[in-house]
C-alpha cells in the first residue's frame, strides 16, 4: 500500500441553516476543499460521499451523482456510503483503500447531512434507523435511551459520576465557543450541565450532541504527489474500519465497544505508534458517555478511568491529550453524514498549525474516531505531519 | 491491478415474499454463496452491501453491519453502498477495485431489497428519491413518467414502435417463465403486451419492471487464489462505473445515456473486446425502452436501430446476442438494491454452463449493465470463463 496524504480540506459552518439545502452545502465544502488544494474538478478521479439519511431527512436518494454533477464532477464514479453516524468515515476509509492500493491517484471525499428541516420527533425516528429495528428499537429505545443505558451501566461498574459526564460537555462547549464554524458557541458551567433538562436519565440535554446541517470535504492523493501540491501534506499514518452487532442486546458488555478497540489497535499498529503518541484527538462524542468510553477503548486510559480522566482536565486544550478541540459533536454540531470527514478537517487544521486560539502547540499526530450506531461501525484514522 | 474472479454466487428466489424480511433474505443469499464457493465466513475480509432504500421501505438503516453480524461476519469492514438501482453494481465495482488493487484477497458483495411491504404509491414515492427532487420530481414526474418521455422521444427521433417495446417484454417473459427463481413466470403475447393497462403512455404495465423482494451475493478473490478454489473461476475482464446529472432536464439528449456509453467503452477497452464479442448480456430493463437504449449505447447496434433489433429476435435466447436470459428486471424481478449483483449471478450461471433450458451454448463472455436512476449512475461489468 502506498502512503496517502490529505492535500485539501473544506467545511461549511455547522448549524440549523434554514436557507441551505443538502446540495448547496456539499458543493460549498467541495469548492472550499478544491480551492484549499489548488485543484480543478477535472483532477478528481472518483467521488466518495458519506450521507446517512438524505432520503428520510429531505426525500433525496442517489445523492452522490446529485452532488457530483452540481460540483462539476459528472462522469467519474460517484457513490454514496452509508454506515450510520460513521458514513463519511466509511467513505474516507474506502477512498483511502483505493488510493493506497493504487486504483486512483486523487480522490474527493465528502460528508453531508441536512437534518433540521424535520421536527425533533421525526429526527429521533430517522436516527433510530441506525439501531436494530427488529430488537431494541421495536422495544421502544431511541439513541438517547440506548446511551443512557450505557451510561448507567458504566456508572454501576466503574463509579462514573454525572459530574464527570458534565465535565465532557463543559470542555467541548468551551472549545466550540472559540470555533467560528461551530453550531453552538456557548460556554456552560458544570452546574448548568447538571441542571439540564432531562432527555433520558442520567443524560440531560447537555449530554447530547446537536442536530445540525453541514458538509465537509477532503481531497486525498499519494504522498509522492502531495509533496508537489503542498508544503505541508497531512499523511494518513494508520486507518481501520470495523463492525459489530447493531443491537445493544446482542453485545456481551455495553461499557466497551469491541469495534472501537479493534479499530484503534489496527490503526495504531499500522501507524507504528501507541495511544501515548497521540497529540490531539477528535472523538465521537454523540453523547458525553461516548467520549469517556472512547478514551478507554482507544487506550488513552484504562477501562474504568475514563470518568476521572475527563474530570482531571487531561483532555482540555491545555491538557496532556486534548480531545475535541473543535467543540466536538456536542458543540461544533453533528450533521451525521458529515461528521467523519469534519473530524479529519479539524485534525488537518491542528496539524497544519492553523487552529488559532484552539491550537495545540506542536501537534504532530492526530487521531479521529467515528462511531456508527451504538458501536456497530467504527473508523479510526491517525494523521500525521508529512 | 490483479485479475479478479468470482468464485461463488448465491441468490434467493425473487418475488413478493410476504413472510421474509430484509435480513433473512440477505443472509440466505450469503449462505448460498459461501456454500457455492466452499468458503467459511472467517475467510471473508470485507463486506460490501448494495441497498437502495432499506430505511424508507422497512425503516432499517445501517444495513451492512445489521446483515453482516447475522451472517457470522461481525468484525470486518461492513459498508452499505447506495447508487439508486445500481447500488449493488456500485458495491461490486468498489469491491473489485479493492481486490484488484491488492487491498484484500477475498471479499463478499451482496445486494438486497425488501420492497413489497409498502403500498404501490409509497413505492413510487420512494423510487422517485432516485430522481432530482428539486427538479423533475417536484414537477410531478415518477420513474414511469420519466421513461415514458424517453420512449416518446426515441419513437419521435428513430421511429421506434410500441410493437418493438412489446417485443422486449415478450422475450423477457419467455425467458423468465423458464427461470425457477423468477418473480413472474408467465409467458405473454405481443397482443397482450400492447393491450396492457396504461401506466404512463406509451408504457403499459408490461413495459415496467416488477416491485420485488430478494437478495443476491457473489464472492470474489484474486484469479490466482480462485484457481485453487474452483475448476471454473469466472473472471472480471472489464468493469467501469460512471456518473451523470440526476435530473433528466439537465441532459442534452434523453435518447442516449452518456454514462452507459462511457462505462461500456471503458469496460470493453479493459477487456480488450468489442460489443460483437459478447455472447450473453444482462441489461437493465427497468422499462422496455431502457433495454432498447442499452443495446444501442453499448454498441450491440447503432443508435436508432435498437427497436428493430429487439423485434428481430437477435436478443432472444436463440438469437445472435441473447439479452436477459434470466427474464430480466421485467420477469425475474427487480428488488432494486439486489439487481446489480443478481445480474452477475445470472451471468455466472451462463458462463458455468449451468443455465439449463436457458443455457446459451458456448457462452464464454458475458456483459452486465446496471443503471441507476435515468442514467445518473451506470456500472458495466464484463465476465469471462477463467
Amino acid at each position: 500500500m502506498r502512503p496517502v496524504a490529505i492535500v485539501g480540506a473544506g467545511k461549511t459552518a455547522f448549524g440549523a441553516l434554514a436557507d441551505r439545502d443538502l446540495r448547496s452545502l456539499a458543493v460549498e465544502s467541495i469548492a472550499k476543499c478544491l480551492k484549499n488544494a489548488n485543484m480543478e474538478p477535472s483532477g478528481v478521479e472518483a467521488f466518495y460521499l458519506g450521507n446517512f439519511a438524505g432520503p428520510e431527512f429531505i426525500g433525496q436518494n442517489h445523492v452522490a451523482p446529485y452532488v457530483a454533477a452540481a460540483a462539476g464532477l459528472a462522469g467519474i464514479p460517484a457513490t454514496r456510503f452509508e454506515a450510520a453516524c460513521a458514513s463519511s468515515g466509511a467513505a474516507f476509509f474506502h477512498a483511502w483503500t483505493a488510493v493506497a492500493a493504487g486504483a486512483y491517484d486523487t480522490v474527493l471525499v465528502t460528508g453531508v447531512e441536512k437534518m433540521t428541516s424535520q421536527p425533533t420527533p421525526k429526527v429521533a425516528e430517522i436516527l433510530a434507523g441506525a439501531g436494530d429495528l427488529a430488537g431494541e428499537i421495536r422495544a421502544g429505545a431511541t439513541f438517547p435511551a440506548l446511551f443512557a443505558m450505557i451510561a448507567r451501566r458504566h456508572m454501576y461498574e466503574y463509579g462514573t459520576t454525572r459530574e464527570q459526564l458534565a465535565a465532557v460537555a463543559v470542555k467541548n462547549h468551551d472549545n466550540g465557543a472559540l470555533n467560528p464554524e461551530a453550531h453552538l458557541r456557548k460556554r456552560i458551567t458544570i452546574e448548568q450541565a447538571l441542571a439540564g433538562k432531562p432527555v433520558a436519565e442520567p443524560l440531560t440535554v447537555f449530554d447530547c450532541s446537536l442536530v445540525s446541517d453541514g458538509a465537509a470535504s477532503v481531497l486525498i492523493t499519494t504522498l509522492e504527489r502531495a509533496r508537489d501540491l503542498t508544503a505541508r501534506p497531512i499523511v494518513v499514518r494508520g486507518i481501520a474500519q470495523t463492525s459489530d452487532h447493531v443491537g445493544l442486546d446482542r453485545k456481551e458488555t455495553i461499557t466497551t465497544f469491541p469495534a472501537v478497540r479493534r479499530a484503534g489497535e489496527k490503526a495504531y499498529a499500522m501507524a507504528g505508534i501507541g495511544p501515548r503518541d497521540v497529540n490531539v484527538a477528535e472523538l465521537h462524542d454523540c453523547f458525553t458517555i461516548a467520549e469517556i468510553i472512547a478514551c478507554e477503548d482507544l487506550g488513552f486510559v484504562s477501562k474504568s478511568e475514563g470518568g476521572p480522566y475527563a474530570a482531571s482536565g487531561a483532555t482540555a486544550r491545555t491538557g496532556e491529550r486534548p480531545v475535541n478541540t473543535s467543540g466536538g459533536l456536542k458543540s461544533k454540531g453533528h450533521p451525521v453524514g458529515a461528521t467523519g470527514v469534519a473530524q479529519l478537517c479539524d485534525l488537518v487544521t491542528q496539524l497544519r498549525g492553523e487552529a488559532g486560539e484552539r491550537q495545540v502547540p506542536g501537534a504532530a499526530t492526530g487521531l479521529a474516531q467515528n462511531l456508527g450506531g451504538s458501536g456497530a461501525t467504527c473508523v479510526v484514522t491517525i494523521l500525521g505531519v508529512g
